[in-house]
């Protein structure tokens, strides 16, 4: 517990773009000694894994589904929850703080599930909720690029914040 | 399993306009035989389950506690489900189909969790979801009043459609 | 939540007599009023249905699964909650008191679990806990018939408290 | 995932005995490279992780609480699942095999949990499970000391078996 965790949410099925942004923020996160959590199939998850591993660093996936069945080889521990898209819940819950990198359902539940959690949310691009008037809703913090993606997060943490 | 359920998903705090929709929508789907889901609690929920009850139907409280406190009085049926917020997946799960009122994170955990799995998502007004160029995201579906929400809703699922 | 909530647990596979007795369970507790919670599938849990419905009474099943299929036609309410076995955590957590007919891994985790949680558990045969002295551990209050399982649930819980 | 896991399961409260075990055992799993899966708290928990943690280990805790509060300070990863007792179901869901030691209702839900969904369970003492006529149960396997119990748990997981 000496060190921070932090959830990073996207698609399985990503661009290039996103995929480098996702093994940049693991590779940063890792650096700065946080633990990645993530959902631990493709896409944005595969990414933020392998960036975490390949700076020698810890990478959890939460998988939705009961066995580890397609979850990605870059995992250091593998918790097959069983539960679903409601493991969305827990990726939220068990995070300091949650980069958001693209946009897909189960992707904004994360999001949406972080801020009613009260967790820090950093989005690199992706889907974005407004109001019934058109503007945005206040909570989710945008940032330009990975490296200030990873700052953020770790302010907002209570191991980063002292 | 004769009947239809639908999960009416709304705020805890929400405004008199919000509530009289939440009451007439519970109302109409206990009228047309469906069992009404909900997370239990106050505003919107509670209008719903009171709709439901007034007309005779059955309400059904998915509660993010682990026990009845704070549970709404109209509910025929209470589980405490002491999952915290990840009973949101469990609410649109169990639903053939899922009515939106108003706006809040948790609502809009419910409803990205119920396109994700596929559950149909009919909302009436609330926040909207935009891709990164600002066009709306397809999938839910807005409906102008109760009755149609009801009517969507229920023409949407398995038992409406025959 | 005027009325009381019984989970009745017990194996998917049963023999007759065990049918005969939940079918018997689910009668008495219809009568006194009491919602029946079951794991929503066959065996004990579809007779304790059953016997619920045949009195008019309400049935719910907090299914394993994501979707109804498996589920006993006897339901007034099925919750497909996804969550695998974690669902029995659900369904003694949602009841004011448990009653067990018959043995199984799966029912006796939900013994384990309602005594964990502090629910009274009534037992009407089946598996028995020993510590490592080979003495029972106490808990489990045993009734020899149905009539006595309802009755001592009921008391045990706070509407049939009154 | 080229590491095997292992739960090690048992009271929060429990005897110097009991926990010399489960630090010997959370020793022995990380010398042959497993990571030691626990609940996060006291007790057997907090000694099988310690003593994965002094061999070099991992050890992961999956907490019922929604956050770190209680949680044991030798673990390499937090889930704070918020759960509740359904957790347990998740422990044993994640493990390739569960060793148990002491006795406890939450001890026993994960021991049947764990047999219930076909994950091999190896016990150093603790409460037994008998049937009807007072036989016991098969399923649960005994172990005489630590050793034995890591030996049996990783001869019955996947990557053991290689």
């Amino acid at each position: 517990m000496a060190w921070s965790q932090v959830a990073v949410c996207g698609p399985n099925a990503c661009d290039e773009h996103e995929a480098a942004q996702a093994r940049e923020v693991g590779r940063l996160l890792a650096r700065r000694g946080a633990v990645v959590l993530c959902g631990g199939y493709g896409g944005v998850m595969a990414a933020a894994a392998a960036g975490a591993r390949a700076a020698g660093g810890v990478a959890v996936g939460l998988l939705s589904g009961r066995d580890r069945e397609g979850a990605c080889q870059e995992l250091s521990v593998v918790i097959p929850t069983g539960l679903g898209e409601a493991r969305n819940a827990l990726i939220v819950r068990a995070a300091d703080a949650v980069i958001v990198i693209g946009g897909s359902w189960g992707t904004l539940s994360e999001l949406a599930l972080a801020r009613r959690g009260g967790v820090p949310v950093i989005t690199l691009g992706g889907w974005r909720v407004v109001d019934a008037a058109g503007e945005p809703v206040p909570g989710p913090v945008t940032a330009t690029d990975p490296a200030e993606a990873v700052r953020l997060a770790l302010a907002s943490t209570p191991a980063g914040s002292t």
